[in-house]
C-alpha cells in the first residue's frame, strides 16, 4: 500500500487517482461537518459545486447548507458549522452542501476508486478502513482557495503516522505532512489555531468550531461517496 | 519583515512578489551549482528557459550548461553538477544555463524587487543579507516538475529557522517548512537522501553531488540576479 499527499487541489493534475482510495480533507470545516452530520442521523449529503445547484436541490426538499468565504449563504437553511449538523433540523434529512474548498476537492477526485471523507472526528475509523481495503491511497487536502493549509496537512500527517510501516510514502509531500504532525502531535489544537484559516474563522467568532473539528475519534464510522452523495459506510 | 513560502512554481500565481526579496531554491542542483560557480570565479551565469537559447549563447562564446530530466544535454559543455562548476574550464567565463526546474522558478519571479539564489552552501550569508535588507521575503521552491520536494522545503525551513523572531510567518507553508527542518535538522543529509529527487539522481550515480549540495556554509557570498544574469553581490 502506497500513499501520496496532494497538498492543494491546484496540484491535483500530478496525481493518477484511478484504482486508489482518495481521502478528502477539509478540516475547517467541510469534511468535519460531513462526518458530524452523517454520524448524527443526517440521511445523505449531496456535495455540489454551485450555490445555484444547492438552491435547486433545496426546491426538491433538501436542506441547503454551505458557505462562501467562511460565511453562511443568506438563503440557505444552515451554514458550515459542525454544530449546524447536530441540530434537530437536519435529522433524517438529505442535505445539499456547497463550500469554498471541500466540494471542489471532491469534484476533482472523481477518478478515484473510492472517495472517503476524512476528519479528526473519525480518524481512527478511517485509518482502519484504509488498512482493511489495502489499496493505494491519495490524501487530498482541500486547502484554502488553492493555498496549502496547516490543518489539512496535519490530518494527512496523522493518517500517515497512524498507518506507520503498513504504508510506503510515495512522494515528498508525505514526509512533509508526517513531519508536521510529529512536530506538533502533542498540541494539535495549538498549531491548528495558528493556521491562517483558523484566524479567518476566528474573525467570525467561531473558535468553538475549531476546537470541535480538532477533536479526535468522537465518531467510529467511515464516510464515503456513493454515486452522487455521501453516507456512512 | 514577513515571509511566505511558495512550495512549487505551480502555486506562484498566489504570491505578489512586488517589492519583495525572492529567494530561488533548487538545492538538487541548479541553485547549488550557481552558488558554487560564482563563488569559484565563474564571471556571470545567464539562466535561460530553453536549450535553443543556451545554444545561441554558446555560439557567442559562453559555456553551455544544463540538464533535462537530470542528465547533461549532449551538445553542452557541462551538465548540472556542482563539480562541473569547480573545473578550470569555467573559470572567469560566462555560463549560459538551462535546467528543468530552477531556471523556470527564476523566470516566474521576475516581479520581485530582487532575486536571490539560495543554497545550503551559502545559507548563513543569504540569511544575513535578508536581515540587512529587511524587506518582506518569498522563499520560492523550484520543486520537481511541479511537485513539492523535500530538499527545497528543508532549505526554506532552514532560512525561517535562522531568521527566528526577526520574521513574521505569513502563510501556513512557512510553518510546514519550518517544522520539516526542525524535525530533521540533526540529520539533513539523511532526510534529503530520502527525497524522490535524490533517488532519481542516485540512479545517475551522482550521490556525491547530493552530499556536496547539503553541505552548509562552504561559501560566504550572496548571489543575486542583475538584469539578465547572476553574479556575486
Amino acid at each position: 500500500m502506497t500513499a501520496e499527499v496532494c497538498l492543494s487541489p491546484i496540484l491535483v493534475d500530478q496525481f493518477d487517482m484511478r484504482g486508489k482510495n482518495v481521502v478528502i480533507i477539509d478540516i475547517f470545516r467541510a469534511t468535519s461537518c460531513m462526518v458530524t452530520g452523517l454520524c448524527n442521523e443526517v440521511d445523505r449529503i449531496y456535495p455540489v459545486a454551485s450555490v445555484e445547484e444547492c438552491l435547486r436541490l433545496g426546491g426538491e426538499g433538501m436542506i441547503m447548507a454551505g458557505e462562501r468565504g467562511g460565511q453562511k449563504i443568506e438563503e440557505f437553511d444552515i451554514g458550515n458549522s459542525p454544530f449546524d449538523y447536530l441540530s434537530e433540523q437536519v435529522r433524517s434529512r438529505r442535505v445539499a452542501v456547497t463550500t469554498t474548498n471541500g466540494t471542489q476537492a471532491i469534484n476533482k477526485s472523481e477518478d478515484a476508486y473510492q472517495i472517503i471523507i476524512g476528519a479528526f472526528l473519525n480518524l481512527a475509523a478511517t485509518v482502519n478502513y484504509l488498512v482493511r481495503q489495502d489499496l493505494d491511497v491519495i490524501l487530498h487536502c482541500a486547502g484554502w482557495k488553492g493555498t496549502i493549509n496547516l490543518e489539512d496537512t496535519l490530518f494527512a500527517g496523522a493518517v500517515l503516522d497512524s498507518l506507520g510501516d503498513r504504508v510506503q510514502l510515495k512522494d515528498d509531500a508525505c514526509q512533509l505532512a508526517r513531519s508536521l504532525y510529529r512536530d506538533h502531535q502533542d498540541n494539535l489544537l495549538g498549531i491548528a489555531k495558528q493556521s491562517g484559516h483558523a484566524a479567518r474563522l476566528a474573525k467570525f467568532g467561531i473558535t468553538r468550531d475549531i476546537e470541535f473539528c480538532m477533536t479526535q475519534n468522537t465518531y467510529d464510522e467511515v464516510v464515503v461517496m456513493r454515486e452522487n452523495y455521501l453516507s456512512k459506510l
